[in-house]
Order: C-alpha cells, then structure tokens, then sequence
C-alpha cells in the first residue's frame, strides 16, 4: 500500500511520536486501506528512520513544504505550535490537515469532528484544515452524541479520571517511576510520606508533568491555569463538546483530576436532557452504536474500569442509572483509550472518511 | 484520665479495631480531655489486651451489658450488626451511644450529626443513639455545611476518589499488595496486563475487597447493589446529606469511585445553591471556618491532594470556581482523612460535645 498506487496519498506527521506509533498500529491493524500511497513525516531529527507500515518500509522523510506535494490527506500528531505553522501550509499545498493538536479547535472557520457524532461538518472547511478533539473530551462524546439524537442534550457536570499518558511519554515513564518508588513500603498514612519516598529515589517532586506525586495521589489539575481558576482542560471539555454536539449554549461544568491510571480516560457523567429518560432506552441507544461497549452488570461485578478496557478501540459505558431526583438526567461511567479513540483512532477515522467521501 | 475522676465515663467499642486504633490516636493527642474515666472494649477474642491511652495502660472489657453501668457515653467503631445489636442495649444501661456504624444512620428517631453543620441535633435521640455520618459524606459536609448557611443549597453533584482504607485493614494491605504486584513492570498498555500481574504474584482478582484490580486502576463501585444500579455507597451520599443539613428535597446524583490512595477521601463537587455565589464570598466562608483548610492558588501549584493531607483532622478545600453556565453554582474539590475526620474524629467530637453540653 506504501508504493503509489490507485487511491489517495495520505501522510502522517509526527510518525515517531507516541501518537504517532498508535497511528501506525492503527493502520496496521485494518482490514483494509483506501490509500494509494502513505508518507510518514517527523523532525529533521526523526528523518531518515525506517518504520514499517502494512509490510512495506518507509522511510521517514524531514518536514518541508515539498513533502505536502501530491499529498491529499495530512494527519498531524505534533504539538501546538507545529500544528499552527505546518498545517496551513499543508493546505496551501492542496492536502486536507486532519489536526490532533489544541491549535485549530476553536476556531469558527474549522470543523472539530467526531465522525460517528457529527461526520458532516467535514464537507465545510474553508482553511482546509479539519481539527480533532482533545482526548478527554473525545472519551464521551460518542455517548453522549447518541444520546443527544434521541433526548436533546442540555446540561454536562463532568468528573473526570485521567490518565498519565495524557501528559505523553513523560508522563508514562514518570507513573512508572513514581510506582516503583513507592512499592514496598506502607505508605500513604501520613502527609508527605508519598513525596518524601519520590524524593529518596531521585525523583524530583518540583519537576513532575503533574505538579504533584501521582502514585498512591489524584491531582486535581490538568492544563494550564485560566480565568476564574479554571484549568485549560475543563474549558476544553466545555467548549469542545458544545462545537462537536452543535449546542452552543450546552450548560458544562468540569472537574478535571489525573490519576494513576497509565492510559485510558474515565469520566463520571450527569447529563440533563430535554425529555424524560430510562436505563432501559439509554441501553437500546448505547447497545446500538458500533463504537460504544455496554458494560453494565454491577451485580456481576461488571462495569468499565481503564485497565481492563486500555488498548481498544471503542468507548466502554456503565453505571448507567436514572437520576434519582432529577427526572430527565443520566449518571453514567465511559471509560476510553485516550491514545486510540481519544487521540490516533479518531484522527484516522476523519481521514478515512474524507478518503471515502472523496 | 483513666482512674475514676471527676468527670463523665466514656466507653471505647471496638477499641482494638482500624479505627479504635484511630480513635486513641485523636484522644491521646487532646490537649485535654473531659472525661474522669475512659473504658477500651472488645470482642472476648481481644478481652485482656493492654492499650496505653493517655499514659495510663488499660485492660480492654469484653462486651457485655455489665461493662456499660456507669456509662456515660459509648462511643461504638464495629461493624454494622454489632452496632444495631449493642448500641441499643448500651442506651438500655444509660449511656448515651455514638454509633459510627451504618446500623441507625437513616432512622428517623436518630440524629445524625457533624458537630460544626448540625449539633443543635444531638439533643433530640428519642433512642439514646446518635449517628456518625459515612466517611464519603462527611468529607465535604463541613464544606457544604458553611456554604449552605449563607447561600441555601438545592443540587448536587458529586464524584468521588474514594481511598483503599473504606474497606479497612483488608483494603490498605490489599492495595499494598497490588502495587507492589505492578512495580517495575511496563504494565498499562494492554487490556488485562494488571490483572494478569496480579494473578501472577498471587493476589486472586476474583477475592479482592474491589471487584476489580486497583493498581494502576480506578473502580466505580463501592459498596453492595440497590435499586435502579445504584451502588449502598452513593444512596448514603444522597440520604445522608439531606438528613445532615436538613434539607429533605436536595436533590443529589454521587457516582462513587474508589482510587489506588491509601487513605483520605476526595470528592468533585456541584453545587447549585437559591442565591448567586462568587469564589472570593465561597474563600471568605472557608477561611472562617475552623474545620477547613483552604488550599487554592493553582497558579503556585497550590490544590489539595490525599497524599498531602493524609493524617490531619481538616477538611481540605481548593479548586473553587463560579460554573460559568450555572449562576449560582459552585465546582470545588475536598479532600478529607477518612479515617479521622471521615471516622474516629467526628464520632469523638460528638462525644466531646455530649460532655460539653452535660
């Protein structure tokens, strides 16, 4: 599929980054493609590096301008500030940027798809660049999107347990670290005990990607601070789900907290609807969408939990209960791969859908 | 304290247990105490053990009618069924028993009290009983408590971080286990990796006081299934709050998650209140507040987290933010001891009271 070919040219930036190794099992992994040729793309740094891709080797070419030439759809896996410079000049070159960085979400003139929630928004693009939503909001929006089809979405208090890999590599490598740190020894009786042993194995408690210790912890920060105290996380979690679900006045309010979790985000969800709803009805409309697992048995002891959902491609629902004393409400738990669905997978699913759309 | 002096009697029930342990911790670290004697009970399986309370060393009673003549107040740290058996035959003998079980919580002729919300209750206990609230609601009672008072609450919405030690000893040896289980392992990439590691050091992950693995995890349920998929421990969070602050219509959805910290109890909080509400109003009213810790300058990395609170009496408070879609709502994030404030703490303090008020 790598050699050119009959269909589309597709390339990927960022091909040696964590999200972009996700992108590379995620395309390894389909069934079929619809790509007449793949280029991956990183750094000067990374270029040169082979990597194989559906059996062929590639070799890994330096972002430029030329290497757009020809392409028709560039997924971008890179932080912010590459995504700011190097997308429009992916689309200068005539290629559709499919962007996973926080750089385009908000802007009017670029859609934020999440295909099975809103697909069509793809076909206006008027910068040429489609943006992909942050990962935490991406953990419910297929949820809640099929909920809101049939119930007409109003209200969204959001708690949310995410995990270390949102912070990237670091923060992967840090949990492990921090957890190995902490092992052996009876901990967590005493304030300060946890940082006093990240401390004793080297592990500098000021230089973390969580402000705070993680093991044996929750953090309520994720993000950079905003007004009101607000952390850029829970505004994403605001803004993004109103531009996704179409609901510009969508009442949100979200408290973002990192756990230690590897990866996989969960979220605890109350959501207010404008007509009354069931269990019953909520599982018909989850059981019927493709991307969403029900795992709803909590007298079998069955509900999502990250480690047992990481690594797959669909959002996991449970504890979905009716509202006690709010009668149009939903409390549930989704629990989703932050690096597939919540960031790589969707990427691809939009570029898959611009290949089928044409 | 412990030779007959001037002064009420008090009883210890369950002295030998997590949280008697905790109990005499607290009263051991009183500046000073009002009682002329303090009397340590147990099960006839701990009769005869030796335990130092306020340098004196006392015998622990076995339980038996006989040991509460003379009692003041018996305060009682066991298990649900024990409670509802003696706490009655205590009342019987003319003690007044302050019960930490879940036995009378939601009786109607049973206060339910935390001292700085609602003392004013103790004086009306038709039964001789007073009831120490769940340590999930206690952890943001006094919190809401003070807030309620200026600005009438009407809604809330709450997720909890709930720790290891809500199930006891089991709990925090349990997850000990599972973490030292995981260290060193590159594990949280693959579904089933931590369970499997669990097994392999072991721990079975169908007998586990979590239903799931907790390492490297989170688990949303605690507790035993009710009606409607609701878990015991969020219709506590629901009933007893309303009974606390007197509020029989607050409406309330909880989703209760338990997460790999050892001790102290977290919870994400909604609240939608009768008035508008502002950050510097909500400071001012926990700053006031002897029992509360305010902890909220996120731009110095300054939040509450339960590692760093572990051990203190305080309910820690930080994260307060206007919602921005919700006028007159507040989000914020509380961290407590469960096992002190959440537990050992509020029932003695109830205690002190009783003794105070003669």
């Amino acid at each position: 599929m790598s050699a050119p070919g009959n269909g589309p040219v597709l390339a990927l930036v960022g091909a040696t980054g964590a999200v972009g190794g996700v992108m590379i099992d995620i395309i390894n992994g389909r069934e079929s493609v619809p790509w007449g040729e793949i280029r991956l793309i990183a750094s000067p740094r990374s270029a040169g590096k082979k990597l194989t891709v559906r059996g062929a080797e590639l070799t890994v070419l330096a972002l430029a301008p030329e290497v757009f030439d020809g392409v028709d759809v560039a997924m971008f896996d890179v932080p912010d500030a590459v995504s700011a410079e190097w997308a429009p000049i992916a689309a200068a070159r005539g290629a559709i940027a499919v962007d996973n960085s926080g750089a385009f979400r908000m802007d009017p003139e670029v859609p934020l798809v999440v295909p099975e929630v809103n697909a069509d928004a793809i076909a206006v693009r008027p910068k040429g660049i489609i943006a992909n939503p942050n990962c935490t909001t991406l953990s419910m929006m297929a949820a809640l999107g099929a909920l809101h089809r049939e119930f007409g979405l109003r209200e969204l208090v959001v708690a949310s347990y995410q995990a270390a890999s949102g912070a990237g590599q670091e923060g992967i490598d840090r949990l492990h670290a921090e957890i190995e740190a902490v092992a052996g020894k009876q901990l967590g009786a005493r304030a300060g005990d946890v940082r006093e042993a990240l401390e004793a194995a080297g592990l500098s408690v000021e230089d973390t990607p969580f402000t705070a210790p993680l093991a044996m912890n929750v953090v309520p920060w994720a993000g950079s601070l905003r007004d009101g105290g607000w952390s850029s996380e829970e505004l994403k979690v605001r803004n993004e789900s109103r531009k996704i679900l179409g609901i510009p006045d969508l009442k949100v309010s979200a408290t973002c907290v990192r756990v230690p979790v590897v990866t996989t985000h969960s979220l605890a969800v109350h959501a207010v609807f404008g007509s009354e709803v069931t269990v019953e009805r909520a599982h018909e409309i989850f059981a019927a969408q493709p991307s969403i697992v029900l795992v709803d048995d909590p007298a079998k002891g069955s509900f999502p939990t990250p480690s047992d959902v990481v690594g797959g491609d669909p959002t996991y629902v449970g504890r979905v209960r009716q509202a006690l004393d709010f009668p149009t409400a939903l409390d549930f738990f989704v629990c989703g791969d932050n690096l597939r669905k919540g960031a790589a997978l969707n990427t691809y699913e939009i570029a898959e859908e611009l290949a089928v759309r044409g």
